[in-house]
This record gives structure tokens, sequence and C-alpha cells, in this order.
């Protein structure tokens, strides 16, 4: 077997077998393998597509390439959720604790990443003193505990997808589904957990823009999931506007604080009930998604999800008075109101712009070793179809610098447009793809 | 400009423009565009094609990558050709001198290259003493003198073909027509005659197995080198058998003193005289194709062209004495006749392992180090159509090593079909390409 004949192989639309695949992946994380016949290969991928078979092999291949976390010291069916990426998006933490009340286990791996906001790792570490490097003793002994424990992603978990995602990002051939969900997916199923469910965004702030290649994508990890023996549920929701109001960190952390306190916004905690009713679903905890909701939305009302979420930040060194107390958590000293240009209705966000004012106050990670800015951060004061009058404020920004905080304006009076008719609000959920079907809401 | 969104341009099937296509040749000539992002950009161009305008744009960037040779002080239209390449292929020995002789010159640049035998430069060696190392100044002289000289590839002709094909090669780039037009007709473009006649051969010995990609690639270059100013013919010619009798060095030289002395192969004549009458014809030497054949069968039946060939191979310091005296021509020691395993005729010949055995026996380059021996060769006795009884020779090795021998032994055999019926014998010549039309045979 050589490399040259497989790349002819692709090239000439012939399908690859799954040794033929195993051996790209580990030649290719070995150096055995050059970067440019790598990148010819992925870009023959790119323009003559993979089955669904050569793609569950390829994310199988990637998944085993480095460390699988050994999870079977954990009792009961463990669950995870995984989100495509979106500009407000806390769900994890949201659902993490209320799923956890309900005694099912979240053994959860978090990474960093790049993005608009810091990860859900990022975003905790606004509690004073929290940390996510636990031994994996000390994080299977917690989640035996109080069912719940978050660990930062180990340096080798499928160093392969590292590897060949460096590559397609210098060489265009980051587009492809197979290869996005291979990505997403090998480190999912190198984590370890028995459930994955997925929340795949769609809109102007999500990587899919439209609902056919969230849905395609959906469809295809679904798959992946499914054949790697994991009961696997995607969820598409909308990202054509933040979720919720707050976009940042701390920011972030405060309205996760109040939505498990029964008071956040109403978009976000539907996408959390969906989500983590599916996570019920899959433990084997409820045979409905009905019996699920009920169960989660009693976890807000008596507070067990709060609780729960308190006694996981200090068992993890986090201070828990923080989450009775989220006044607490620093905010940046600049505090600016963004106002409207003129009268109308919301007729559009553009919510990457956003999330690209957010990054630029300093929220998110730019290149590998960025240093976040926690405190900063923007909240939402209007939203999509919200009507709106000439200066009354759009939204608030939180800002450590004056110059920092005049580009974020500038990238908020841009991502709105303001009009005469009230539009057509998209819906907060789109459809649930399980593995023998697509059910549209 | 950045090679990212060209790249990306490109896999959308988007025409890239001259600027651009001069951006990524310049910056990967100068290393400043990596292996991986050409490779991927390769295979873009490989499976969504090149326009013909881009392939005229990637041809001339390439061919001003390194030196153009200025022919300028040459008198008269300079004429060239170029051979895809075939088993006992040495035309370019026979026309070269048949065009000269009528005054045309011939200012012929030649690669060493890899192949079933050397090339013309590795050839023209067998007579002791001569050189292809000559200063732009002597080149110039003896062309005007003479009006034949042949020099060797300069290190620096398009540098960027060099380093592409080398790319080509190791990622499956290879066989896309615009790709390999290109290669060809940059290092013709740079090498600077008026005329170029290509020989695009056609059949189971040559690159291009079909003849509808012999016509496509024909094409390609014949608008390539028009598109660059340049008079160019194409003319198809079959590959199904070797061309003459003798594949190897000296032993291909003798059969050049043969066919020029008039007692060569009818094939091998017919596809010269073919060839030199398009030469006559780009360079206003004749306004007809029938005038320029009239006027090269003369220089044979006067021995004008073979002396011709005397004077040129002195004047770069051979021993001329060896065209009037080829048995002086240093033949292998072991001289071994192949024979026929049965009775009937020569239905097939897999012209492709014929060179092979030529190679083996150590008259090909291998690697870019190989050293050649040019007294190996193989003389065919029966070639297409011809009957043949059982232990009647098929063809004789001359060899210097009887392992060698050996295995040139059975690859000739492999090479014959022996049948009871009389096959249809392929055209030697199939098409004339001109830039405006297909003139079929």
């Amino acid at each position: 077997m050589n490399m040259y004949d497989l790349i002819n192989k692709k090239k000439n639309k012939e399908e690859l077998s799954k040794e033929e695949i195993n051996y790209i992946i580990e030649g290719y994380t070995k150096d055995e393998i050059p970067d440019y016949q790598m990148s010819a290969f992925l870009m023959a991928v790119c323009l003559n597509k993979m089955t669904q078979e050569e793609t569950a092999n390829f994310t199988l291949a990637m998944a085993s390439s480095g460390d699988i976390l050994d999870l079977s010291a954990i009792k009961g069916v463990k669950v995870d959720k995984h989100s495509t990426g979106g500009v407000g998006d806390k769900t994890s933490l949201i659902l993490s604790p209320m799923v956890a009340s309900l005694g099912v286990p979240v053994a959860k791996m978090s990474g960093r990443g790049l993005g608009h906001t810091g990860g859900t790792i990022d975003k905790l570490e606004s509690f004073p003193g929290f940390s996510t490097s636990l031994t994996t003793e000390q994080f299977i002994k917690n989640v035996n505990d109080i069912k719940l424990a978050i660990v930062g992603q180990t340096a080798n978990l499928a160093p392969a997808d590292k590897k060949i995602y460096a590559l397609r990002d210098v060489t265009a051939t980051v587009d492809n589904i197979s290869l996005i969900a291979s990505s997403i997916m090998s480190k999912k199923l190198a984590s370890g957990s028995d459930v994955i469910v997925l929340d795949v965004k769609t809109g102007s702030g999500a990587f899919m823009k439209n609902y056919e290649d969230s849905l395609a994508l959906a469809k295809e990890m679904v798959q992946i999931g499914t054949l790697a023996g994991k009961t696997t549920y995607a969820v598409i929701t909308d990202m054509n506007q933040p979720l919720g109001r707050a976009v940042g960190n701390a920011i972030e952390v405060k309205e996760v604080i109040e939505t498990l306190s029964g008071k956040g916004p109403e978009d976000l905690l539907e996408v959390s009930l969906n989500l983590a009713s599916y996570m019920l679903l899959g433990s084997g905890k409820v045979i409905t998604v009905k019996e699920a909701r009920q169960l989660l939305e009693k976890t807000i009302e008596n507070k067990t999800a709060l609780d729960k979420f308190a006694k996981f930040i200090a068992s993890q060194g986090g201070d828990s008075e923080f989450v009775y107390h989220p006044e607490l958590l620093k905010m940046g000293s600049i505090c600016y109101d963004v106002k409207s240009p003129g009268d109308g209705y919301v007729q559009k966000i553009r919510t990457d712009e956003i999330g690209m004012a957010s990054s630029l106050l300093g929220g998110g990670r730019v290149t590998k070793d960025s240093k976040i800015d926690l405190s900063v951060g923007i909240y939402i004061h209007k939203k999509l179809g919200d009507k709106v009058s000439k200066n009354e404020p759009l939204a608030t920004i939180y800002a450590n610098d004056d110059k920092k905080r005049k580009e974020a304006k500038k990238r908020i009076i841009n991502a709105y447009s303001i009009g005469r008719d009230k539009p057509l609000i998209p819906p907060y959920i789109y459809s649930i793809v399980t593995k023998d079907k697509v059910v549209h809401l």
C-alpha cells in the first residue's frame, strides 16, 4: 500500500477500504506521509466526496490515533453534548447540572478553542479558583460522587484530527461535510461517553449558514456516531441571532445562573431543555421526550440544577458563593450603550459580526496563545422582531479598552438591520435527527 | 492576493486571471508558497480542469520562470520539434539534418530525461568525442554556420516546471491534459524557436494510450503555442509498436544512419518525413506539404542529409568517420535471439514492455543519476502483422550482462501476442492538428 495509489484512487472516485484509510491516518500522524500528499488527498476528498462508510472509518481512525478516555469506572450511562458553535452559546453550562441533578452522569471533556468567546472551560474560570486540570482518577471520582465533572482536553486526544485540521485550514479544504463531521466526531468518540447529543447550529452566526448544509452535517454525524456504537441525536437549532442575551465569558456565566434560577431568556432555556431531553432519552432515564422535559423543568423550579451547579463549581476548586451572588463576577470597567440609529423593527442581526465584536473586545481567542479577558462582553437588548426607537440601546458593551470599545461598537451597528416591517422570527429549533429519521418541528 | 483564496477559487470551479496564475507560479518557484498548498491546488486543477486561457497563462508563467533562450542572433526562422516520447523514437536525429540541409536553421535544446532509452543527447554520445556542452555563442555560431546544433538543456530552463513536475509525480496529479501540455510547452517556449512541430504519440508504448486523449493533448499544446505567438503543428503518430526496428542508443544511431542513407525502415522514414514537412512549412521555406516532401526526399537520395549529419557530429567534437562506418559503433558483447514460441501472425506488441526490456538492459535511465550503457539494445525482427514460425527470431538482444539479458528476454516474450489471424495494421500517422483544424489522414 502506498499513499500515491490511495490519492489516485480518491481522485478517480473509487471507495477506500478501512485498511486504506487506517494507513493514511496512521501514516500522516506518524509523519510518514508528507503534508503535500495529504493536502492533495484532502482536496480530492473535497471534490469527489467520501461515502458514509469511508467517513465513519476516517473518524474512527482519527479517534484511535491517540488516547481514548476509559470511563468504564463510572457507573451508569454517560452522556455528552457537543455544539458546532455559535454566538452566545452557553447551553453546556445549563444542561449539564440539570441532567446531573437527575442522577445521569455527565463526564465532559472540553476544549478552549478559538472563537468569538472562550470555550466552556474559559467561561468556568470566571469563578475564582476553578480548575479543569483533574487527574483521570479525580475526574471519575467526581462524576461518581456528584454526577458532573468537566475536564480539559488532553493533548493527545485525536492528534490526527489536530494535524489534519491545521493542514485543511491552510489548503482551502475545510468546507467538506465528511471532513467536518469526522473532525468533530473523532474527538467525541475518543472522549468516551455512551450517548452523544449534537447541537448543530444554522444561520448567520453559525459555521453552516443554511439549513440544508446543517441537516447534511447533522445526518453525517449521527450516522458516524451510530456506526461507532454510540446513541447519537442531533438537534438543529437557530443561530440567526445570539442565543440568549449575553455574549462573552463572565457575562455568559451570569446568564447561566439566571437561567438555572428560572429567570433566563426563553430561547436559551428552550434550546437547553431540548438538548437535555435527548440526553435523558439516550441515557434510558426516560422513554419519552415529554417525560424528560417535565423532569428537567422541575430541576429549575426546585433549584436542584442550580444547587448541582454550585456543588460542581466547588468540587473543582471554584468559589460557589458566586453562584448565589453572580453580581460578584467581574465585569469590564467601561460600560457603553450602543444606540439605535433609527426607528423600526430589528429585521436582521448579522450574528457573526456580534461574535467578531466580542472577539475584538478581547473576549475570544484569535490565536492559540491569545489571553482572554473574561470580564468583557456584550449584552443584547434588542433581538429579532423587537421594536426599537432611535437612540434606544441595541446592546451594551462591557470593555476594558476604549479603542476596542469603539471598534466593537462599529461592528454592532453594522450587525443590525432596522426597518419598517416586522420580520418573520426564526424558530428556536428546526428539527431533530436520529439514526433513522428527521423530525421537523 | 493569497494562495488560500486561489486554491479556493479553483476548488469552486472559478477561472483564475493571468495575474493570479503568475502569483502562483512565481510564489512556488521562489519557495514562498509551500508544497502542501501547491499540491492541493494541483489536485483541484486535475478535478476541476483549467480553461484554455488559464492553461496558456500557466505555461507562459512557467516558461518565464527561468532563462529564456535568445536566438535572435540566428538568421532565419528557427524550427524545433518535440516528441511526447515513445519506444524506438529517433526521428529528431533524422529530420534535423534533413531540414538543416535545406538551409532551414534547427537550433535544438534537448534533455537527457528518464525513459526506456536515453534522450537525443545520450544517443549522440555514441559518437566518441561528441559533446552538447556548448556556450550560447558557440551554439549560435554553429547554427549560423551549418544550420544545425543541439545543446543540452540549461539547468535554469523553466525551473517552475521542474519543481511542479516533481510535486505532481508524488501526489497523483500527473494525468491532467492542461498540466501535461503546459509542462511540455513551457520548456519549448523557453528554448526560443519560432516554429514548433509536436509529435504526439498514441498507443501501447506512448504516455497517451488512446487516440482521443492524444488528440486532446495535441489540441491543447497547439493552442498554447499559438497563443504564445509560435507557429505550432502537432502530428499524431502511432506507438502501438516500436518505431523502426532499433531500440537503445548506439543501435538507434545505426538505424538513423541507415535511414539517412536511404536504407531505413519505412515507418521511421515516413514519420520523419511528415514531421520534417511541417517544420519546412512553418519556416516558410515551402508553401505546401507536398513541396516539402519532395525536397526532403531528395536530401536522402543525394545524401545531403547524411553529409549534414556528419558535419554536425564533427562540429560538436564527434568522430564523423563513424557516420560513414556505423559498424564502428560499439554494441553489447552478448548477442541473443529471442525466438517465437509458436506459429502465426504478430497480433499485438505491448510496446511499453519492449521499452522496459531496453531499460532493464541498462539502456535507459531509471533515476536521474543512473548511468546509461549506450551499447545495449534490442533489434526488432517481427513487427505487427508479420508472419512468424516457431523458433524464428522475434528480436535480437544486445547485452553486457547475462542476468539482465534473461530478464529482457522474458519481457520481450511477454510483449508479443502471436495468433492465427492477420491483424489490422495501425497507420503510421493518424492526423495533423493545426491552430484551426484537425486533418484526419
